[in-house]
Order: structure tokens, then C-alpha cells, then sequence
């Protein structure tokens, strides 16, 4: 019952910042939304920023239950996978379902100056996604380049999906990140193209091997994910 | 000097904002920043969200002398003068200084909802980008495959500069810039490998017509910009 009433207030809190930001929700809206008194939030919550961090924490834990399982089952075909996780996220995008649109970017850009925990959930919230796209990547095997960063094309995947939420959240339409998608779908075809006509290195890799294809392992440490 | 007063208000809060978000930025911090009294700000702006709305409209107004220019003047070759933008770009998000960070991404995330004229501003934002970057991309000709679309190739540029800064900001680094700037790079180059192997459509189109390649116009009206 706890629970139900703190999932509650989660579900409108998720909702409520996805489409509106931290400092356009008020806290009286969630409170309607979620059918609560302010007792109950301030029972759970100390105040609107751990909230917010609740908020951000849940998503980063629903992650492979909401995201990355569906889209595994959704294809078979580990290239598909990506496309069905945007798939996925789109609709979460689109519905503005309780707990389906996901506000960790915009959260974390708003917050992670005064509140670091966000910043340091959403990073790994970007990285446990980057890794499961990643095992999808290797998977593929030489369907792509064998020069390929898989790891680096991994976490394009999330700036990509970041990026284009962005620009669909500025304009209140799907549109802008059904366009991005095409551009990334355009980069997954040139990659096969490209290991089709030659199984090795990509296209241009000895022209700008630093910024081109990285292969110094695991920088960032995603595969402790 | 009236004109002064209303640029060291707008410089400070363009910096704040980007740095903080709009929520995370107090008014007594734009005050303190540009050494002014709160009397020349509500002075210039009704408020708080009419300032950032003044923030982005200027964004907007600099983008040709603060970006657009300085990046065409940096490189003579059209491909490069992407990526000379992009390290401009880079240069904002590392610095911190003021009118060089540009917030309008994130206001707009923040904002668009309550304040839909924010959101236009920031759309017009990406098109003018867009549309700059896309005259550079026509420039290349045949180094890019017949078949790709231009159009959605530059606004493509814009996604990937907006969800990069959007990681960045929450990492507090630019480091996940630069990664999403190699893949950038990468996508390029397998571009320019596929126009060089067959100056004709590009890789897959035929499989995926309609997310891999658009041929259908202007349809966000970008070349009004």
C-alpha cells in the first residue's frame, strides 16, 4: 500500500517532468496527478529535488525491464534490436504514458550542476544502455566493419536518442526524432555496406584514426555495467 | 550604455542558464554575475522567463557571427567546416565564458512547454544551423553518395550537437562530446567512402527507403531560413 502510494507519486512525478522539466512541474501537480496529499510525498520524498533523484533513480533500475528485455524480444536480428529499443523509447516519447517517457536527460541537464547524484545516475543510466546495445553490436560480428568501436557506436546510439528527445520535447512533436532515426539507420547501412565490400577496417580509418574509430578498450569503464 | 546593461544581463544569464538550467539559476545570480540591481533587470525583462526568452532570441540572432561565420572562415574545405563548427561548438561547452555556452537547447527542453515561443526560437535555431550546414554538405557534391539527403544530414548534425552537449552537461565533461564527435567523423567518412566506391545511391537504400534516405523536399520548411 506504501509502495503502491510512493509508485504513485512516481509514476506522475516521471510523467510531469518528462514534459514539462524539473521547474515547470509543480509539486501540487503531482500531487493531483497522483491523487496524494502533500503528507504522503513529504512522507517519502524530503523535498521536490529528491524527488526528482527517486525519479531518476527508478528509471535507471526499470531500465531493462521497460527498454532493453522488450527490445530483445522484439527482434531477432541483433542490428534490429537497436532499432526496436528506439522503437521503444519513441513510444514512451509519444504516449507520455505514466513511467514510459523518460525524463533522466532533461533531469540530469537541470540538476546535475547542484545535485551530482542525478549526474552520476543518469551516466549510468546511459551506460547500462550502451552496454546492452554494445553485446547487440558484438553480436552482429563482421555484419559490421571488423575496425568498428562498438563500444564508441554504442553510446552514439544514446546521444543519438538523447539528442533527437531534445529536439522532439523544443518542438512538442515526434517528428524531429523520427528524422534522427533515419540519419541513424542511414549510418547502420553504410556500416554494413562497408563490411560487406570489405571485411576489414572501415572506409577512411588510417585518415583519422583518433577521432574516427577508437579502440583503446573501455575508457569509461561501461562494462562494469 | 542602456545597451550595455541589457548585454552584461544577458551574457551572465545566458552562462548561468547553461550552466544550471533555468530552474537552477537564481535572479540574484544573474544580478551578482552582471553586477547590476534588480531595478535595470525588470528594467529590460518582465521576468525571469522573459529574460530567458531574450536569452534565445539572442542565441538565435548570434548564431551567423558566433558560429556560423567563424566556422565557414576556419576551413575552405565544406566538410570541415562542420567539424570547424563543431570545435566552436566544443569551445562553448569547455570555456564557461559568457555568450559562448548557448543554453537554447536546454531552455527549450525546460521552457517550450509553458512558454511555446521559446520553442519556436529554439526550432528556428536548429534550421538556421541546418541550413547553414547544408549549403556546406551541397558544396561537397559528388564526395557525398547522389542518393543522400542532405537535409536531413545537416539537422542530423544538430541532433548529435544537442544530445552530446546534454551528456556532457550531466557528466560534467567534454568528454562525451568528443566521443559522439568521432562517431560524427565516422559517419562521415564511411559517407565520403561509400560516394567513392559508387557515385550512386547509397548503401541499403533499397532496403529501407523511407528511414534511410528522404527525397521528399523541405518538408519543416528549413530553406526559408
Amino acid at each position: 500500500m506504501a509502495r503502491d502510494t510512493r509508485d504513485r507519486i512516481l509514476d506522475a512525478a516521471s510523467r510531469l517532468f518528462s514534459e514539462r522539466g524539473f521547474d515547470g512541474t509543480a509539486v501540487a501537480e503531482v500531487l493531483a496527478l497522483a491523487g496524494v496529499r502533500s503528507g504522503s510525498l513529504y512522507h517519502f520524498f524530503a523535498g521536490k529535488e529528491a524527488l526528482a533523484e527517486a525519479v531518476v533513480a527508478r528509471c535507471a533500475d526499470r531500465l531493462r525491464e521497460a527498454l532493453l528485455d522488450p527490445a530483445e524480444a522484439a527482434a531477432s536480428d541483433p542490428l534490429e534490436r537497436v532499432f526496436a529499443l528506439v522503437g521503444l523509447w519513441r513510444r514512451g516519447l509519444e504516449n507520455g504514458a505514466p513511467g514510459a517517457a523518460d525524463p533522466t536527460g532533461l533531469l540530469a541537464a537541470e540538476l546535475a550542476a547542484r545535485r551530482p547524484t542525478i549526474g552520476r545516475l543518469a551516466e549510468g543510466y546511459g551506460a547500462r544502455l550502451a552496454t546492452r546495445v554494445r553485446g547487440w553490436l558484438d553480436a552482429a560480428g563482421p555484419r559490421l566493419p571488423a575496425g568498428t568501436d562498438r563500444g564508441e557506436l554504442a553510446g552514439f546510439v544514446f546521444t543519438v536518442l538523447e539528442g533527437a528527445t531534445m529536439q522532439s520535447r523544443a518542438a512538442g512533436s515526434v517528428e524531429p526524432f523520427d528524422r534522427a532515426v533515419g540519419q541513424l539507420r542511414l549510418l547502420f547501412s553504410l556500416l554494413e555496406g562497408a563490411a560487406r565490400a570489405a571485411p576489414v577496417p572501415v572506409t577512411g580509418k588510417a585518415e583519422q584514426p583518433a577521432a574516427t574509430v577508437r579502440t583503446d578498450g573501455d575508457p569509461a569503464g561501461w562494462r562494469a555495467w
